[in-house]
């Protein structure tokens, strides 16, 4: 059951903002969906979904990126979901920015309270994909996944983590080696443990550098990103793609920073990216 | 006095967002200016001035419109600015959200208390028109002028009454009659009192009846617009432009609403319409 929170034309096609209950989160959470003019029953389209970062929302990328315009033209539609489960409360979750509502580092928590809802890998890979794929004339055979800070980490460790789903991946400004940096070690903490071998398990760089995926991995970083140095790392990436052979794009944009003003100036390369890897597939 | 709130790389050019101390306005007002990369001292660019509707702010269009990638590729700068004074603080103020705070009309009030600060004609045409000129890379000779809803009408207006200062003009889902709609009336009885002869002076199709401006006038309106019968009400601005003899590009944009989902779709044309009325200048 899906409710229309709202459906607004956009660009020839049509962006909607939805509710429904998740069992992986235990509750009710927001969705969007935006499906460019060519989407139809007869003619499913492939899906960018996008993981946004810390205190975002289904709503940020959407309002804020430009992307329908991209999308409208080269026939890709875009999923966006929250960034955390926001129904069931616990103590503590409202406490900081970087932990708790807002912040759900897209993987399942193994901890109690947070194992009950903070399920965001198994929402965004089996039930939000299946919801949408049934509800939406969206393709269940090509998919890329891409996203901004956290949400560059989710996007890069769903797609490492479940090679048969995303057969493309980007990411802006992410969260590259969260075991090592502040942001990661403080939600890693939190949501799985002490235990860093499971950390391991939700950790970019780690991941890829057991073994690299078939498509080239596109991602771009600004050199006046305050966060760069403490929790971006994005040289750790690098080093790790490099002695996996995996193939990766990574720019460096000089004087951008963490804000959309950089997400919407590279949003359209990072789509045209998908277009053109799902396009060989 | 300027001073900086935050400056960004935006599509190779720059998104700052600025405070100073208005007189017209009788306190801290903030603004916002887009130079697009070709600008400098020694290349001066021209300007459009954005206004936006009720409840907005000089943020709304600057991150929901995506209009800084068109703006980079056409060297155009965007002014925007606050929708009322937020200092001065009156009784009543922020009891509705179409009257007050965040709904100056762009008109100087002439009616106590509103008359200490409300005065965004003033405001818009004069104080951070020089404001801007002289801190920023604009040129003092061509300018456009375009806005959304509220800020439809103030474009309108403020072209119409100040033909010397802007070259090209253009809205989007405008009030065109305020005299003549609830949104309108309530304002101007606030701001200007009962006097319908001082509303005609703020009112577009009052004022293009009385004379045509040299320049197209482009509009756009989306017909799942909520507010379409009810305050915008397009159809008297295209009868006014005809009795006058003005040159009007006016569209019905099928499915589209009042948001910036629509905003968004039709900011492009926009800027391409007044960087071609500005060139043949």
């Amino acid at each position: 059951m899906i409710s229309v929170k709202s459906e607004q034309r956009c660009f020839g096609g049509l962006q909607g903002f939805y509710e429904h209950e998740s069992e992986s989160c235990a509750g009710p959470m927001r969705f969007a969906v935006y499906l460019p003019p060519n989407a139809s029953a007869d003619h499913k389209v492939p899906a960018v979904y996008f993981l946004a970062g810390l205190t975002c929302t289904e709503e940020t990328f959407v309002i804020k990126a430009g992307a329908q315009r991209v999308a409208s033209e080269l026939g890709l539609a875009i999923v966006t979901c929250d960034t955390s489960p926001r129904s069931k409360r616990y103590p503590g979750d409202d406490a900081s920015w970087d932990f708790g509502q807002g912040a759900g580092f897209y993987l399942d928590a193994t901890r109690a309270p947070w194992n009950e809802s903070y399920r965001m890998e198994r929402y965004v890979t089996r039930e939000l994909r299946e919801l949408v794929e049934a509800h939406f004339p969206l393709q269940n055979e090509r998919r890329a996944i891409m996203g901004h800070s956290m949400g560059g980490h989710g996007a890069l460790v769903l797609a490492l983590r479940h090679r048969d789903l995303y057969q493309s991946v980007s990411a802006l400004a992410p969260i590259v080696a969260p075991s090592e940096v502040p942001w990661g070690q403080k939600a890693f903490a939190g949501y799985l443990g002490d235990d860093r071998a499971a950390w391991l398990e939700h950790d970019a760089c780690a991941l890829v550098a057991k073994r690299a995926i078939a498509s080239k991995i596109l991602v771009d970083v600004g050199t006046a990103d305050k966060f760069l140095a403490r929790e971006l790392q994005p040289e750790r990436f690098v080093s790790a793609c490099k002695s996996a052979g995996q193939s990766l794009e990574l720019t460096m944009r000089d004087g951008y920073d963490h804000s959309y003003y950089f997400v919407q100036t590279f949003a359209e390369a990072h789509l045209r990216h998908h277009a053109s890897q799902l396009a060989a597939r």
